[in-house]
């Protein structure tokens, strides 16, 4: 929002008033809302908000990163800028400018990114953005090989233990990887600039778009394939298959052994694109 | 879909190495996965993608427009805008690049969007943003004044009809507003510019927040107050009372009479932010 009006009306505010000082939920003693009798003090304590916890049923489990300038990234250069455009104190109101590219921070690949005619975000089916979540831990491997991939074996393992993953479901990577969010050791760039942390393999993400009909796959990583790779399996695969891919996620821990976790995609409807800045929510059920 | 896209990908990846130009990565040698031997003719159909509806036991209903540069805005001029940087037929994977005003598009208002020293979007609790879903149809009394708020009473009369809101609601004001996106009659300015939709009053917000520990409200409009409000009494409720709005929600109609509604406010975590653009998607349970 930004209008001559409202800028208006809020100077007048803090002229007649002061700079207003809000705390947590002690609200609005501004002009309009006061004038109109509203009980503002009396509002809900934080100890409300905790009590909101659980209101649907589901514990929620953020595995999105903080979305800003200083990520690591996969191409330098492609980091996002934010910029104050109006500020509270000067206009009244708080807005911010960005530029991005789409594929940083914690977000999806969609088909179109790697096929020419492939789906875009805008109109892909919001459907398949709810999905039953997996995961599936290679820390392990991962720690002894940066460059350590998913493969059908880890698959078999996993539903050797667990049960066979269910149709439409999100498959992640957890590889121990998201610990080292934001720092060089992310990326882990060798003197060549080559990158080096752990990716699906091709033939894993193949296996499980022909025999799990997989919604999509995730990683802990800044890409969906090993950050050596040259062929990029991965990534054909996803697109190829018409599935999607999320990047960056975190906190994968805290789904590990979680039964009935439902995993939502969201992803602003950027129009026409290949993919962008999600975020990445898991619903926990008891 | 998959396909066809898959045997175009093989194909080109048997047909010419030097074909695509991955110029910005300087990657990708083709034919990695071919060579690999994955099966991609035999990807799962389209059938495959129709089955998986419902894997989690919900429907999924898009709340969203789509986010584009033609999307009717509050203020004009500060429309995103998005060009191709890099292209599948030039660079072989594509990229766009976004410039955005953040309170633009399907998006939330967060507490710091009005309030100098209010929650941001980045650390704000993720407990919060899966929610029960109520909507409250206004549409009649929006069809005979376009500046129509929605009131306490209206409250009332849904509560006596369905039952008291549950704590930690996300509650919707459905206007029939949606149907006019993405034209001028969305935004409806006047003759001297002034906006006419409809919009909360800001004693139903603090009613909401002090009686029924809402975690959010939601509006089919460009903003949480009537377009002709000077006050912006809903805005300083909501940021006021720590809790967050939703602006151009769509497709609400799809929502009213579900029970066991589960909205999810899908925004990426936006660094430093007072709100952005956000996928808003609603699960509902059979």
């Amino acid at each position: 929002m930004c209008s001559p009006e409202i800028a208006k009306v809020v100077s007048a505010r803090i002229a007649s008033e002061g700079l207003p000082k809000f705390t947590r939920r002690n609200l609005l003693k501004m002009g309009g809302s006061a004038a109109a009798g509203l009980a503002f003090a009396s509002f809900a304590s934080p100890a409300r908000r905790a009590a909101a916890h659980g209101d649907t049923g589901f514990e929620v489990v953020d595995l999105s990163h903080v979305f800003g300038p200083n990520m690591p990234v996969y191409t330098l250069g492609e980091e996002p800028t934010r910029e104050t455009y109006l500020s509270v104190e000067e206009n009244g109101y708080f807005i911010q400018y960005w530029t991005l590219y789409e594929h940083v921070g914690t977000h999806c690949d969609f088909p179109a990114h790697f096929v020419a005619d492939g789906e875009t975000v805008d109109n892909y089916d919001a459907a398949h953005l709810a999905s039953r979540a997996v995961v599936i831990n290679i820390a392990e491997k991962a720690a002894a090989d940066p460059n350590a991939m998913l493969e059908v074996a880890d698959i078999e393992a996993w539903e050797a233990a667990n049960g066979e993953i269910p149709e439409g479901a999100v498959v992640f990577m957890n590889s121990g990887w998201a610990s080292r969010w934001p720092t060089d050791d992310y990326r882990n760039a060798d003197a060549d600039g080559v990158q080096n942390y752990p990716g699906f393999s091709g033939e894993a993400v193949a296996w499980l778009i022909e025999n799990r009909a997989i919604n999509g796959i995730g990683v802990d990583t800044l890409s969906l394939d090993p950050g050596n790779s040259t062929t990029f399996d991965a990534h054909y695969a996803v697109c190829g298959g018409g599935i999607y891919g999320v990047e960056n996620a975190a906190n994968l821990d805290a789904l590990e052994g979680a039964a009935n976790a439902i995993v939502v995609i969201g992803i602003p409807r950027w129009e026409g694109s290949g993919g962008g800045p999600t975020r990445v929510l898991a619903l926990i059920g008891s």
